[in-house]
């Protein structure tokens, strides 16, 4: 009998292996080649796998998604209140080289998708997941009294959301600001200031 | 004598066509032979101004740059308070054609600024106007009593300008957020949670 092969772990291995890649070297360095010698797998079996570059770097993007994805209900299953909303955003802060990787294959997508619909919507439904974790968050707070009760946590998810992308672009063309979200105090004051409950917010800071 | 060429006004009146074009059909429309059109200079004029076609979408860079900092220092002249604030950052929201290109053409360029230094340099001195121009709108709404006085403004801004940022990208992926963004109910809530004295924001909603 044939060994199987399992072709699913297969194609997480090597897209583990083309973030870290990007994580080195940016989008640009990211070739059939590089990505062989960094997964240990020929140039062949890529394109067993792949099509071309493009079809690479997408499967980057879903494994980045997936991860983050992961990363984050690890966080809503084991933090509460607006410590869980923060590591939830903070999850896609480019604080790390995984997550400056993270970064630079959203801005590389970002610009694809404007022009190619299958692009548009693995970004649009990866932003999705990511807001609705930030709601989950928010209404699992809002219940137990840490997060303020009139908020709409679908509003408040998409700013919050909004903002950390931001940030996190911003960030990678600015190392002052980059400096400002290593120290942690950009994006809680803000929380603070959309979620706290009014008592909190009335309190000394 | 030779007649005198304003070689400054035709960059500009090519710039502003060139952004037209990428606000109609997106940043991979505007071709050297689809901006002469629009442009109604031949290929030949536009090839002496722009070694290539890279360059040419840099000026057009540059361009909405100029036009989006002349908008915001107009409105830093003629608005007072929390609303100049909110001005100066929906100059930037894609609401109209104009500012849609302003997105397409800034994604497209944060895309090239990962690889390349000059590009970087453009998009963070851009961001960095941006900034400084919200961080001018809200010391003076200090000033005047109409931002909180206890609040930074220059790490507001920082704040303010990627949430709007963020919100611009994730809106030409999403057809609702952009519907919410017209309605004019996302940025302004922001801006009183994090900017009002907080007078203003005990009072009802």
């Amino acid at each position: 009998m044939p060994k199987r092969v399992d072709h699913d772990g297969r194609r997480r291995e090597i897209a583990d292996a083309i973030l870290r890649v990007i994580a080195d070297q940016g989008v640009a360095g990211a070739t059939f080649r590089v990505v062989a010698e960094a997964s240990k797998w020929s140039t062949g079996v890529l394109s067993h796998y792949f099509r071309n570059r493009d079809d690479m770097l997408l499967e980057a993007l879903r494994r980045a998604g997936e991860l983050a994805g992961d990363a984050q209900k690890g966080i809503g299953a084991s933090m509460r209140g607006r410590d869980a909303v923060l590591a939830i955003l903070e999850e896609e802060l480019p604080l790390d080289s995984r997550r400056i990787a993270l970064t630079r294959i959203f801005v590389f997508f970002y610009a694809e998708a404007v022009a190619d619909p299958a692009v548009l919507a693995e970004i649009d439904g990866y932003l999705e997941r990511w807001r609705r974790q930030t709601e989950i968050a928010l209404r699992a707070a809002q219940h137990e009294g840490d997060v303020d009760a009139d908020i709409d946590p679908r509003t408040v998810a998409a700013q919050l959301v909004a903002l950390t992308d931001g940030l996190s672009i911003h960030a990678i063309f600015n190392e002052r600001l980059l400096a400002q979200l290593r120290e942690g105090n950009v994006l809680r004051p803000v929380i603070e200031r959309l979620a706290a409950p009014a008592s909190d917010r009335a309190a000394p800071r």
